[in-house]
Parts: C-alpha cells; structure tokens; sequence
C-alpha cells in the first residue's frame, strides 16, 4: 500500500502543473485528487497552498467521508465533494475541480455547452451537462456532481455559479476532461458571438464518441485506462 | 525596525513578479505596497522602472504623506494614494494598483461587478463596487478609495475610466484580491455576453462569505492573517 | 534515403513545439506531418502521446496510403486525412492539423473568414474557405480538405464543426499557414463584434498575394521553397 | 559611429524580444527600428527572418531612403515606411509596427480608439486615431502614418485593414507606444461589448497627459528622452 500511496502523491501533486499550464485555476483555486487503488483512501492537494509550494509530501490523505488520515495540513475545502464522488462511483479513480474561466461563464449562466463541434464529441459524447447550485459545508455538492454525471456521457459537470467538476478512470483522465472543457467552452462561446453553431446530429456524436473512446491514442494506454466506466 | 524594512522591501519587490505572472500589468502600469508594521511607513515600487529591474534594494520608503524617507529614485506615481489609504484604514497592510484589463473594461463603463460566482461571494462577500472618477496629483484618488470601500465587504475597488486598487491585511492578501478581481472580472464579462448570469442570493453570499473568510487555508495562515479587519 | 528520414523525423517533432508556442493545441489535439521527398512517404506524430514526450525517434513514418512503415506506436488518427491530401497534392510537403480556438469557432458556424486584413491577402490571398463535415474513418475529411482548397488560393481550410487543416510546400510553411489561419480568425473574430469590417477590394489583395508570395523574406527562403505551388 | 551602430544594432534586436512577450506578433509579423543619430540611417529587422535567430549582427543599416548600407539580408519590407517617418519627422528616434490583435480588429473596422480610459490620456493625448487604406510598394503607407499623426498627440496610428505604427523619441518609447496600444485597444474594445464607456472630458484628458509626460518615472529618464517632441 505504501508504495502505491508515494506514487499517488507524486501523481497527484504532478498533475497540479497542469491545471496552471493551461491556466485553468489562479492562486490556489482548483484541485486534483486521486482514489488510491484497492483502499478506501483519496489523495488530495492541501487548503489555500500555492501550486509553486505543492510537493509529494504535503499532498493529504483522506478516507473516503474526507476525513484526514496521514497530513499535517488542512486538505482542500473541496475534501468532501471529491470523497461522496469516490463513495458513489466505484469507476471513478480522479477527481478535478476548476473555476476556469469559459466553463465557469457557461455555469453563470446555468447554461449547458451544446455539442457543436467533432471534440466535444469524441471526449464528452454529447453536451456538457449543468448541475445545481450547492453551498459548500455538505454533501450537496458532491450529490449534484454525482446525479448530474449519472444522466450523461459527459465526464464533466459545470457546477450552478461555481465552476467546473470532472471524473476520470484516473487523476490524468480527470485533468484531461478540465482541460478539454475549458477549450470547448471557450470555442463554443466564441461561435455564438455571431451567429449559430451548426449541430452535429446525435447519430454522428455517438459514432464519433465510440471511435474516440476505443481507437484513439496508443492501445496499451487505452488497456492501461480500463475501468473508465464512465467514460 | 531595519529587519522588518529589509524584509518587507524582499517581499514588496517580490510580489510585483505575480502581478506580471498573472498578466494584470503591461510595461511599468501597476504597483505593490507594504506598511512597515508599527512604523508610520510604507515601501513602495519606485516610479516608471520595469518589473524585470527591481530589486529589494530599489524600492523605496516613504512616511504616510508620501514624502520619501529612503530611497535614490522616485516612488510611484500612484503614492499618495497608497498613502492616503494607510493614513485612514489602520487595518490595512498592503496596497496594490493594477490597470488589469477586464477589470478596466468595467471600470470604464462605471460599472459594479454582479456577484454572480460563489468565488465572488468567497472573496468579496458581494459585488466589486466603482469609485469616483478622479484625477492624480491630491488626495483624490485615496479618498475616492476610502470611501467606496467604507461601504463595502469587498477588498477591490474599480476606480471609474482608470483600474483597480485593492487593499489587504498583508501585501500578499492585496495582491491575491487583485488577482480574483481580474479573474471575476473576466468571467462575468463572458457570462453576460450570452445571457443573463444567475444572481446569488444574499444569505447565501454572505454564507459563503463568511465561511472562506474562516475555514479556508491553513489556520496557521488565519491567525497569522488576523487585523486583516476589512475582510 | 535514410538521412532524408532522419533529418524530417527531427523537423516534424520540433515543429509541434511552434503549435504549442502559438496556443494552437491542447493535451494532444493537433498534428504535423511531412512528405518524405521523392518517396511515397510521410513523416507523422504518434496518436495520443503528449507534447512534451515527442522525439525523433517516435515519430511514425507511413506510406501515402497511411500504412505504418517504421514506428513502434499507432500513428496521428489523422493519418488518412494527411495522406489523402499527399496522394492527391503532389506540390504539398507538408500538412498541419490544429483545432486552434478562433477558428474553430468560425468552423463551427459553417462560415469562411472573409478577407479584411492586409495579412490574409498576403497569406491567403483571400478569404479562409469552410469545408464539409466529415467523420472520421475513411478518405472524407481528405476529400472535403483537396475539394475545398481546389477552389481557393488559401493554404488553410476549416472543417466545418472540427477545425482547421493546412498546406504548404514544406512542414514548415503548412505551420506558418496554421498559425496565421488562428491570428486572423482572431482578428477578425474581433472586428466584427463592434461593426463591420471593412472589405478589401479584389484588385487590392491581388496584388498584396502577389508581392508577398513573391517579395516578401530573403530570396534564398523563397528558392528553397520553390514548388509550394498551391501557394 | 560604429559603437553607435554596435549599440544601435543591439538595442533593436533585443527590444523585438518586448513585441514577443507582450504577444504583440506571431511568426515574424512585426518589426522594431531606431534611427542612428546624428546619421541619416537606420537600423532594422532583417526580412521573414524569426525572432528567435535575431542577432545584433543580422540587423540591417539602412540610409533613410531605404537601401541597404550594411547586412547581408534583405530589409524588414516595410523598411519604406520606417524611412519615410525619419525623413520627415526629424524628432523621431523609432518607430515600430505590428499587426497587434486588438487594435488590428479596431483597423480593421477603420475606427479610432476613443479616450475613456486615464492609461490612454496619459499615453496617447486623446483618441488613437485611424490613417488610410495604402498598399505596400512605395510611401503610400509612410505618407499615411506622418499625415495622420501630424493631426494627433498620439504616438500611435492604426492604418486601416492593416496594422498599428507607433514612433517615439527612441526605439523603447516606439515600443512601449505599441505595447500601451494593444492594451488600451483591449480594454476599450471590452468595455463597449455590455454598454458605453463613460468619456473623459477634454480638460481632464489634458491635464493628464501634461502631467503624465512631465512628471511620471524618473527625471534622469525624462531628460534622456528629450527630443522625444512628438509626445
């Protein structure tokens, strides 16, 4: 277990670096967490640390109600969102949470992204979805992620006035679905500034979903991923 | 005293670099502030030198009237401001001015942002209020500061036709309100383009409001926080 | 035949880097490939396998009916579509594919970027023509990519709801023309929202397309790359 | 006048590194040059040549006709313009130009930038003003920019469907001309997109330019910029 743990920190605490290079998160608002295989444990980043000061060692360790079982930080105010995700979807082994700036408009809006181009497509099989507004403090948070996702293929949610929520098989999975939500929000929203996006029919969408989830990329990786059930 | 200045010169230089990292300045447009703790003192960006030259042993000190107490060059042009707010808020410790582009784009409408994201909510406990129009050269500016934000829970204020000022316990809390400031800024710019953002409403502002301003972070960071009264 | 291989596997993997520098492409959506000269090949990225992991040695080289030759990995899942467009434009060295935000945002629409810049008649000698949707799987996107830019002296074509594709005499210039479709789809994108842009007339960009294709840059540039002939 | 050349030389290489890293150019669509005083020359940007293998060395001496005195390489192709504003605008020591986004969208639309923001009246004395249509190939376009800026405190001129020349008493000023363009373009381009920035009255206007021009930054830098008589 141990051995699995060190490497989910460093995973975990890696990760970070690319929420920052693709600028979806400033200061220290946004943040990553990892299931750790076979335990009833997540690895997340510690509250209000700044990404230049994150480090294998100061990641945290929760169980899966969030509460801390190795760390001497505070964990992420978000402990208890990523834990009822992990407790509710077994299929689940990441957790991203953003505010980046063309999803989190989206959700000001509580507007879902439609599914206008091949991208959105290929990585969410549809629209990405909204989900209800939730004060922080309960599982409120959490449980509209967790029945949001359960109605579609998307592996991300924007969250009512808030931002951006998303799953992966693993942690890499997740960052990959934040990353690709602020770019197709962002697309999107700039093609409605003059006018209508044309729709892809939903026949199209879901051959281009299913291509996209079973040849694209290295076939190891995609053996590697399996349990991605979500997605 | 000498420590104290000798630090606080390290960390007012230093924190002009996460301005420029977060791309709230251009050229020499924007400045950071410290009051030197006990002293009726401030440091200060000396005037119309690049970000990439300043140095702790460049930056300047001044008493609360802006007249300089040490230093070869010129302070910033935006000093009496900063002045004129350490002279009547007692609780601030730091002082930041930005011409950050969305922010500007509000600023020059004379426009308040809607707090319509639990991040605003978080960090202003409501919606970034507009200060007067106000010419440099006397106490205008600063007063036009004061006063806004007499009225406020927010640490920003747009000041109208010109930019941001911000104000914090330390100068780093000044810096990060300057940060979201921009970021909010830019998010409900892009929300309203489509649409109408949802409100957040009241209690649940100052709910979130008074939740971040308690149990986010470390609480080594809060109590070392502690004076931070405006926010 | 060797060295050709080896010199074009080096330029293909750093040319990635220009799509990364210039924001065209996020995680692993975008591509580069090469002809190798004088033989039926081309020099591809690998499917799914980050920015920052790309070698020369992990490039993959195909044959023109995108049939992998040397390569331990899949190659681009574009790989038909460049092909195609080399089996069928025998001036073309190189073909870019990017789902670069501002025109994609235009592709999404269905609508071409009219010409209303001094640089796009230098670059594109017009307007940026759309393409048809097309799934991926077998020679569609490569059809409607050779169709389109059939009509038009533009190195670039946007596939409608998918993104951009371009051309060029060799790697490097099709990169060029990617970066320049994103800087004027931009531009424009811009121009628009505030009124309309001006038209240039048709004699005007004749004769910008002209002097550029043929004026522009050091002559031992313009001899090098004799032979872009769709440019 | 050699050293002044070797200074010259390497003062333009390394501020095209400024047009960079304020994103105020891609690819190598922008070019910096400064005149060597006391001469009838110039020193500029070698043509279609990256800013990345920029050298001191590859810069090109140009009379102020335009010919080549001394470089190996073809001139930047609007070396004719540069050329045109040192002959007539003997209080010019640089003059820059680039295709910069924001205020090409504002060219593009053949409309001036109006004065609503305290950075602009301070910078540019009033609105940033609009020249003409003019091909490339002979002094059309240098005619348009000293035609234009004859009428203007602004040492900005954005030339319609084109681009945006700047000058100033020497090469850093031209370039921070260019930079403060881009910004101000942006942030007035974004206020109008939810309503009307508010104007700010002549009077106002004047007396921050005064004051800017004449008191801002260190005195020791106002006396080396003296000459600088178009601001």
């Amino acid at each position: 277990m141990s051995t699995d743990i060190a490497r989910i920190r460093r995973e975990v605490c890696d990760l970070h670096a690319e929420l920052v290079r693709y600028q979806l998160v400033v200061w220290t608002a946004g943040n990553v967490s990892a299931r750790v295989p076979g335990e009833d444990l997540l690895v997340i980043k510690p509250s209000g640390v700044s990404y230049d000061d994150l480090t294998p060692a100061n990641m945290i360790v929760c169980d899966l109600d969030g509460k801390v079982v190795q760390g001497d930080l505070s964990p992420s105010s978000d402990t208890a969102a990523h834990a009822y995700v992990y407790r509710n979807m077994p299929e689940v082994g990441g957790v991203v949470h953003t505010h980046s700036t063309y999803a989190s408009a989206w959700a000001a809006r509580g507007e879902a992204v439609p599914c206008v181009l091949t991208a959105m497509a290929d990585e969410f099989g549809g629209e990405i979805p909204v989900g209800p507004f939730a004060l922080i403090g309960d599982d409120s948070i959490g449980r509209g992620i967790v029945e949001t996702l359960a109605g579609s293929r998307s592996p991300a949610v924007l969250m009512r006035n808030h931002g951006v929520f998303t799953v992966g098989g693993s942690a890499k999975a997740a960052v990959k679905a934040a990353v690709m939500t602020e770019d197709v929000a962002r697309t999107v929203h700039l093609a409605r500034a003059h006018g209508r996006p044309q729709p892809i029919g939903e026949q199209d969408i879901a051959s281009l979903y299913d291509r996209y989830q079973n040849v694209y990329g290295q076939s190891s990786d995609r053996s590697a991923a399996e349990g991605d059930a979500h997605r």
